[in-house]
């Protein structure tokens, strides 16, 4: 590659780490890329940490020696994600939602590339310091989701069936009582698509009691593979007893049953202080 | 905002126009954000052009006047799509792939978030000039390529489900024949989901004869919705007649059936010469 200016190379490398988070580049790299002193990749991004802090991407982590570099941290501010959930809660609360059965009808909303993305990346600031190999979820709803997250931590995605698909080869299938409906459900797992002992964060767009997660849980023992983490979107207020005693909810909605949803902030909220 | 130098001013851009692919931005916003002339603002667009034009991410495009300014449109030049799909082509090609029945195993590729945002790209370089509403898809698998795709062209997504879901509230259902299995199958749209009219990009992962695809038509039709344009990840080439005329693919398979695979580019790089 050609020599650049300094503006280009900053425009260049900027985008190089926003389309690589969670991923360590060396500065070696950079520095051979650019035909440039390390020294001057190491001014470059010093620069562009500033700018990232200050417009709320994220950090920009520097690790020194041979296999050192850098790596981009998404990372959403405590402040953007609060007026952000507070924003998507205004809409959730509108009465239309509701729908015959008790349930809150967010399709449209999560069916918006950025909004998901904007999840995405708030779930990516909860669980930066998690040591994880997978993203899992069950289908449907709960998959945009989950890829916008693992998108953020640099994390393949595992899909948990409700069925068992032929185009899955042989699968581990368990039974599993919904929370909700107290009717027993079938959830499975390709062999192939999930290694043994892997440590895996769970993601979904909605929990009421927590059967859905519990049997994501309990499929997981089949491959010997612990969780280390649980993300929901929106959980229901009106439930005591959870099935999961370790999660994150973003939102948190009450009173649908009564046909006046109220959707406020989810536990994150008072986890981050 | 304070004023910030050419440099830090470049990052920012550079990331404002990466995070909102076809959207509008203006001029006077940019140059009111970073209290600089127009003429600096333009300045700067045009160096952040060269540079995504070099680094193949796609062009600039510029609108003069009063409701004037400028927008990102994501492309991936032929030659990087053609080297990326052949890199998939080469690991789909292996024997251990090939599952009974006749199915190509692809859940761990199309887990992988980075490799699913390339394809969305592809997509959205091909569909770029098309006047498209909303993205659309059948769960499960096309899902998170719908959302990459819709992602790249900023469209909202809207899914299709296998069964009548409680929580879409009404829905409207369709029997289709299975092109491949030639079984009646039912696919349901929820009557929120989509507004009459609706200029629709259909996106899936895999097709046989089309059936699926066909029936995604049909269901439009009860919406008074047209089809656009139609894009699949892999179509197999064991099929004459397919049920679809006019779509994209990029790979195809044939001989799983023999037991030996062979994966080659799909008819888009046809298409783009």
């Amino acid at each position: 590659m050609k020599k650049l200016k300094r503006s280009l190379r900053l425009v260049e490398m900027t985008q190089t780490l926003l389309q690589h988070p969670h991923s360590l580049i060396s500065l070696t790299s950079f520095a051979e890329r650019y035909q440039s002193a390390k020294s001057s990749i190491s001014e470059d991004l010093a620069m562009i940490r500033d700018m990232f802090e200050e417009s709320g991407l994220g950090d920009l982590q520097t690790y020194a020696g041979a296999a050192g570099g850098v790596k981009y941290i998404p990372k959403v501010p405590r402040s953007a994600s609060l007026s952000f959930i507070k924003s998507i809660c205004g809409q959730l609360e509108k009465q239309e939602r509701i729908l015959p059965g008790g349930f809150l009808y967010m399709s449209d909303l999560l069916g918006q590339p950025a909004l998901l993305n904007e999840l995405g990346k708030i779930f990516a600031t909860a669980f930066a310091n998690l040591e994880v190999d997978v993203v899992m979820t069950v289908e449907t709803k709960g998959i945009p989701l989950a890829y916008a997250t693992a998108t953020y931590l640099n994390l393949p995605v595992v899909i948990v069936r409700r069925d068992n698909k032929v185009t899955e080869g042989s699968a581990v299938s368990i039974n599993y009582v919904s929370g909700s409906s107290k009717r027993i459900q079938t959830m499975s797992l390709s062999r192939r698509a999930l290694k043994e002992q892997s440590r895996v964060l769970i993601v979904d767009d909605y929990m009421r009691v927590g059967g859905t997660v519990r049997g994501m849980m309990d499929l997981l023992q089949e491959f010997r593979a612990t969780v280390r983490g649980v993300g929901v979107f929106m959980e229901s207020a009106e439930v005591a007893d959870h099935l999961v005693d370790d999660y994150i909810s973003l939102a948190r909605v009450s009173g649908i049953e009564t046909g006046r949803a109220s959707v406020g902030l989810g536990n994150y909220f008072d986890k981050i202080g």
